[in-house]
């Protein structure tokens, strides 16, 4: 598969995801305003991929003033640094990866800040790293986690964490396809995920192009089919894990992991270190997006109610650890007590 | 509000709430057979209405024959009853109001038909006074219901349950109608309803219509509202209501009475005694409607995954009666244990 995010002669080049399954189209972005635009309108969604076009978009913010002749002023590289990070930054405010790659250029940043020339190349360099870096971790979350897969079963899954949401492969559905790799059989079950449905375009999509059986049911479906036995796991991925495991993701997980508890069934998420946000104690203080109104009233232009519908429409909600099985990270697969299994995590130390 | 459907000059007129809230554009039917093709279709849909519906295409069934030289056959009359029956009821499988009022009417059949024109007429009559009294039972459930809703509160509810899957007022709209013009205030946050969006389409339209303060969410929504401290009630309809009190609705419900008691909501159905099916024992036995891919896969003719995506569409669900707080019925309000309470109506046995 294509990547959806690729630095290429000095631009960031994205998938627009907003127009899958029916037109594969990919943005050309010359200015880091754009790709701030790009991650706000969800060209780009998923936490890791928002790390990596946040990475890029700060690589080329600093690119774009390669002429800029207030680079001979103090203090100018410095502001517009920070002005660039904002603007990177302020498009939303669940997923922590944007906030943890910004982090990651603002080290590079600090110690390269004396030589504009040599810091470009070294942003540069560290966004192509961190995007590599990402597709590894992906493998090693799916290599950890497969095992947690039984042979000839049904998994569901929720919003899209695969290819599309990461540098490659994907989180919850890297270990899937690791799963599958190992030579088992897993069917899955894609939860369409209203209002921006990302299972159906996205999740369906992919899994259909690796050949792996998927179904495609409504979100309101998923009490139903547990009940049924027709799953025997479910598996997601996170925009944000609280120090105690509390973990954000998107609107309608809190709801499956009820739902998993109640039928009995295990409930994991897959998502790498930089997911896990060890400066928030809990999820009661993660910050939950709200998206506009028009997500819920229009599906491409048709109206499901009508312009004037009062509408509350979160992103994201949250989990609380106590309906969580395991965390799969690319370090190890974390069980409960989760803070204590969070706090000791070597990894974490190094973000 | 106009009615949904209405008898008219020998024909059968609906609203079709296919169209709702885009479009509001009436379809008069002149056949038994167009109307089997609207119940099938979703033209009209709510369990009560459902009912009304066949009551009024069975009555229509007859008089198509009108002018049929076979009516001097013996046995024609008899055989054509039989052939309209059938294909009114071989619609839809899960609602229990449909076979109720083809019984309701096979009953009128049976006492007037030796006369062709007095037959014809009563048929008529008796669909007239189904609908009629479909009104008055839903006044009652309001009445009965509004008591269980508490002043300053919002009621999440799903699917609808209203005046447009009704003769008028509704089931579960009845009860926040009843309590709305008991100086209560209400708000509704209502669930979209995948895939046929009822609950965007038709409930929030309705209520809207009313003045009754209405939200709208996606069905994934539900579990982050009600941890939110959103929801102080869940109030439903039902498609059947077996003699233990296990209660077949529209997809999804299930997943709410989950949700609701996880967190210590009331969970409430809204029905009439001729929803309630004391031959089916349980809720296992209950046929759930499997409907077509497309309507999870296009909405309004915009795709939301490849046209050969394997869907699982089934249109019901069955939550088991330990889910359900209370029973909203015109006769009284049913609490646990619903097999005793159910078995102890009066009014079943008029059926």
């Amino acid at each position: 598969m294509h990547p959806v995010i690729e630095w290429k002669d000095g631009t960031v080049v994205m998938l627009d995801q907003r127009l899958l399954p029916s037109e594969k189209k990919f943005i050309i972005h010359r200015g880091h305003l754009e790709v701030a635009g790009s991650i706000k309108d969800m060209v780009i969604r998923g936490a890791p991929a928002i790390g990596i076009a946040a990475a890029y978009g700060i690589a080329l913010g600093v690119a774009e003033l390669r002429d800029n002749p207030g680079l001979n002023t103090p203090g100018f590289l410095q502001s517009r640094f920070k002005a660039i990070v904002n603007a990177i930054t302020a498009t939303r405010p669940t997923a922590i990866n944007l906030f943890w790659a910004a982090a990651r250029m603002e080290k590079i940043f600090r110690e390269n800040k004396q030589d504009y020339h040599l810091l470009r190349e070294k942003l540069i360099a560290a966004a192509i790293a961190l995007d590599k870096e990402d597709f590894e971790v992906n493998r090693r979350i799916g290599a950890n986690g497969q095992t947690l897969l039984k042979n000839d079963s049904t998994v569901l899954t929720h919003c899209n964490a695969g290819a599309l949401a990461t540098a490659g492969y994907g989180t919850a559905l890297g270990v899937i396809r690791a799963a599958v790799a190992n030579g088992k059989t897993i069917r899955v079950m894609a939860g369409e995920t209203r209002p921006y449905l990302q299972g159906a375009r996205l999740t369906v999509w992919e899994l259909q192009e690796d050949g792996i059986p998927v179904t495609l049911i409504t979100d309101s479906m998923a009490g139903h089919v547990m009940k049924k036995g027709m799953i025997q796991a479910v598996i997601v991925g996170a925009d944000r894990i609280a120090a105690n495991g509390d973990t954000a993701n998107k609107i309608g997980t809190y709801s499956l992991a009820i739902l998993a508890r109640h039928h009995g069934l295990p409930f994991y998420v897959a998502a790498p270190l930089s997911t896990i946000d060890a400066d928030t104690p809990s999820g009661d203080t993660i910050p939950i997006e709200e998206r506009d109104a028009a997500e819920v009233i229009y599906f491409q232009g048709r109206m499901t109610a009508r312009p004037h519908t009062a509408v509350f429409n979160p992103a994201f909600d949250v989990t609380p650890a106590g309906l969580i099985t395991a965390i799969i990270t690319e370090e190890k697969v974390l069980v409960p007590d989760f803070s204590r299994a969070i706090a000791s995590l070597p990894g974490l130390r190094q973000k």
